[in-house]
């Protein structure tokens, strides 16, 4: 059996070593502050991101990520999607060589507009059959406490896709494998961006019907943007597209959602901020990357648009609805 | 401008007669009871089906069908799918010999295992291109208070879609073409069907995660359905399967939603109904003619024939679930 090293101490990355480690793969967790892996190895729990979930016994931790990445087979990175590269470069020469790397960040790199696939192959300097990434509807407290959910693990070498599948294969956590990795990460680059419009929509008072017309809209600009970059659109119909987006749109928990919610209820970019202990919600970066992305691939994505107006133009939330209300009627 | 007959008052019936005046269409609505088209004609209210909602003053209302029928070059069926074919019987000869027939029912006839397009097209004694249907994310309160929505009108002739979109388009309401009719007619007849299992998941207790995979795997096998009768997948991507569907599996307001959780929570059909006014979930009727459809066409969709199972077998809800988790793991 494979040894994994879970790479980040977040919810996200304590809830998939949790699930690695339900699986029976053995599992070593980095935390850069030393006092959360003292936590997770000490008290088998994480109650800075991950608050009062037991973790697993044979779970521990290490702030010393040559520690941590010491004989694994699989090295999962759970670090935030825009810190993904400035973390790597330090990890790389201390990664086995035939390793594979799981990738559980969502989003594009501002400026290089790169996929994280992409980032990781570029650093770590490997083959793309040695890159997998994981994404489906997958927020991080349901999976923690045992309900069901499936998620999309994607390689381009099919067989290392079912190695780390069998890794974190568990009684509620299904995962499917799939060879697109490209639709897997635009699916989740592209959704925080549609969770901030159904927030804004909700926050005008907009019921189920806008919402899930909104996260139809979304899907459709998504597969667009996936199609173009060469992701197979089946992809975006599934876990990690329709999948991930449906999640992240319903869940009262949803920063993403939240966040949008405050700009429609009449908030600036700085209160919404305010009220989130000063955090931006993950989209209000992302628009601006995807909305290039597909800029520099000639893809309309209005949505993506409006959600970039809004946050870095100064558009007003009812201006942005009255723009894609009056796009002319046509086919779908 | 084409005169429009809307047959049926019922809350969706109602709220769309609304659209159509709202978009200078001029309607005349059937409904079955008399007090109902007195309600319509004289208070401008549906008290019985729509509370609270104040139509527009030029929607009229009578409870003889000929008189509807009479000049109305769109002629909108919004009766339920199971009572469509009897009702048409009754109208068909005093439908006008170029007039379009809208269907806005949702289901799959028991027995002959028809689209409501078929039935219509046999009853009416119509070609095809006569044939539209419309159907998305339309909970039917929303769109009478005027909440932005957008909804699909398939037909095999896109210049009569064409003329039904314009018949309807108004601020809050976009519809957009289609020539995939059964691709429409598949999401609305399958959706239900899924809302019950995400409501049966939700009465277990489980969240965000489990709804947006069910709604994943449920949409799935309804393109696997759809693309065996041959549906075009990208309609069941758009508004009609995904905006339809997740309307359908999030609103607390859905019926079918409410009584799978009943069932999820331990009720028995009969309990369950008798909390809904003797009223049975319109997706425990379309379980087993859909389940009947798809093993005809030899597609597998063991959601449909878990829910199936659980409405009229004796399954568990808890049996099921562990039915569906147990399913191999394999590619996407």
């Amino acid at each position: 059996m494979v040894r994994a090293a879970v790479l980040g101490a977040g919810s996200w990355g304590t809830a998939f070593a949790k699930v690695l480690a339900d699986a029976g793969t053995e599992v070593t967790m980095w935390a850069r502050r030393p006092e959360v892996a003292a936590a997770i190895s000490g008290e088998h729990a994480n109650p800075f991101y991950l608050d009062g979930i037991e973790l697993p016994a044979t779970l521990t931790a290490t702030s010393d990520p040559v520690e941590a990445l010491a004989g694994a087979g699989l090295v999962v990175l759970a670090v935030p999607s825009q810190s993904l590269r400035a973390n790597l470069v330090g990890w790389a020469e201390s990664i086995e060589p035939d390793a594979t790397l799981l990738s559980l960040a969502k989003g594009i790199e501002s400026g290089t507009l790169m996929r994280m696939s992409e980032v990781v192959r570029e650093v770590a300097g490997v083959s793309e059959d040695r890159v997998a990434v994981l994404s489906g509807p997958n927020l991080a407290r349901e999976i923690a406490i045992g309900q069901p959910s499936a998620t999309v693990i994607a390689c381009a070498d099919h067989e290392r896709a079912v190695e780390v599948q069998k890794s974190c294969a568990t009684g509620y956590f299904r995962p499917y494998t799939n060879v697109d990795v490209i639709g897997c990460e635009i699916g989740g680059a592209c959704k925080n961006v549609i969770a901030l419009a159904c927030g804004m929509a909700s926050g005008l008072g907009f019921g189920e019907n806008t919402n899930a017309s909104i996260i139809t809209r979304g899907l459709a600009e998504m597969i667009r943007l996936g199609v173009a970059l060469g992701a197979n659109p089946a992809t975006l119909a599934g876990l990690a597209g329709v999948g991930d987006l449906v999640a992240t749109c319903s869940s009262p928990l949803s920063r993403n959602r939240t966040f949008g919610a405050r700009l429609g209820q009449g908030g600036t970019l700085a209160s919404a901020q305010a009220a989130t202990n000063g955090q931006v919600a993950e989209g209000v970066k992302s628009c601006t990357s995807v909305r290039a992305l597909a800029q520099r691939h000639g893809v309309e994505m209005p949505l993506t648009d409006a959600v970039h107006r809004v946050c870095h133009e100064g558009l007003s939330v009812p201006e942005a609805v009255g723009l894609l209300l009056g796009r002319r009627i046509k086919p779908e």
